[in-house]
């Protein structure tokens, strides 16, 4: 039976691989590397980076591939994401059946921890239910992009016995910040929600780049630099040509009783 | 000035640790490992065993040190974990005074991830309060154990563009399971909080001494599985004398609209 290994590598800085996540790229005869075209070159040049830092294999092989565009949220948002996962679904069983040997194995590399965003464990999923190949799976996991904010902020994610709550921005935008919410994560978002809170007595602790060189961190009230954000943001995301950033919002001092 | 390492070694599979993390470790003068009493040897005995592998400085020491066993909970939980916090701050300090040079380094080994339900980052900042010694801090991310749980499932901890709750045994039990919580980690739970909610059509993902060669994982639909982990557990933890076990529960089936 074919084996696939759905390695986490890490979420910007190629030390962030795990003893484990070097063993499996090495363990793979097959390293598959989405492309996912446009703006995103740096992030599969940072796929590349890794496999040539730590794969020592001989026999190990590179496989890029496209990964399609998603349509526009329009009219449902699920069932765009639905054929967009089915269309993913048919060339990652392409790949699979074309590219590794029936007794090999093959490994996908996914940004920051496989189960955080991240759709490939869903779709190999799809694949494994399409019944057209059998493959025993395996995953390994990888520093996710909320850690790398906390390490970089040199802080915790909760406050004393208190929860965290991990959202995107679109839904920040719907539903505010929960009113019994200790700490919350956002990722996912294009727009600063956070600049639509009306509460603006909420420390921001914002950080772009994770990991790279490139990073750029920032924190303070939202009131104070919620504004300032959004401009070093827009302005990064200029230069640079795409940015992705993630952020811990959460009510000033320590939480009440408990 | 004294520079102190704060790194995340993983959550008990000593291949969680990261490329940087190990040349962390090799940095440091001075590797700190607590002890944190009865039950706990295994931890600590983790915690050597990372020491022994990945330690090629031969300058460097090791400084075994004891915890102060946390009072019970009462009258103010907040209350004790500050006498308590205040207490280990103290002890931090000594050890950065007496055993770390003044231009040397120092790291603190932390399970997962330092930012994820530990105090290490609360106390230094206490010490840095207090006014004594100096130090500059650096912070390396882990592997938390909710990555490990979902990677032993081979699963995603978020439904498509659903958030996702960390929250504790305790607030479980107080708060029940949040309305419109996509998916929700229960941490440091010692009861089961799980089979003292209402609704038993929630599924649960459960697993103990994640990464571990003891690691043990059980899933299904509370109703059909909620008693059989509560014996698992019983019987575990008599058996080892301790347990860790960090659990995901979601209702059935993808969310609705979106
Ligand atoms: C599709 S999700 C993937 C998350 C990934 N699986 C992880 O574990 O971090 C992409 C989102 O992760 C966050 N992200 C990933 N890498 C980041 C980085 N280096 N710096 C800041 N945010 C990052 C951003 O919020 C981005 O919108
Ligand atoms: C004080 S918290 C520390 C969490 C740690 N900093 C992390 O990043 O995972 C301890 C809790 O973490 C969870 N935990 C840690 N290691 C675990 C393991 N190997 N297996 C299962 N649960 C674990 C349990 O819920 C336990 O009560």
């Amino acid at each position: 039976m074919r084996k696939l290994l759905v390695i986490g590598i890490g979420a910007g800085n190629p030390d962030h691989m795990t003893v484990q996540a070097i063993s499996g790229l090495n363990r793979a005869d097959v390293l598959f590397i989405p492309d996912k075209g446009a703006g995103k070159t740096d992030l599969a040049e940072l796929r590349r980076e890794i496999c040539d830092r730590f794969v020592t294999n001989p026999k190990s092989r590179r496989v890029e591939f496209d990964v399609p565009v998603r349509a526009e949220p329009a009219p449902s948002y699920r069932s765009t994401v639905d054929d967009w996962h089915e269309a993913i679904a048919a060339i990652y069983e392409g790949l699979i059946r074309d590219e590794i040997a029936e007794d090999g194995c093959g490994a996908f590399l996914i940004w920051g921890d496989p189960s955080l965003y991240d759709s490939a464990l869903r779709i190999l999923e799809r694949v494994r239910l399409r019944g057209n190949i059998a493959f025993e799976l395996e995953v390994i996991p990888g520093i996710t992009a909320i850690q790398a904010l906390a390490a970089s902020h040199k802080m915790a994610l909760n406050r004393i016995g208190d929860s965290i709550l991990i959202t995107t921005g679109r839904r920040l935008t719907e539903e505010g910040l929960a009113g019994n919410a200790g700490s919350t994560v956002v990722m996912l978002d294009g727009k600063c929600a956070f600049n639509k809170l009306d509460d603006r007595d909420v420390v921001i602790h914002w950080g772009a780049y994770l990991g790279t060189p490139d990073e750029i961190i920032l924190s303070g009230l939202l009131g104070d630099v919620g504004a300032e954000i959004e401009k070093v943001r827009e302005e990064a995301r200029r230069d640079k040509g795409w940015i992705m950033d993630t952020y811990l919002l959460r009510k000033p001092g320590e939480p009440q009783g408990d």
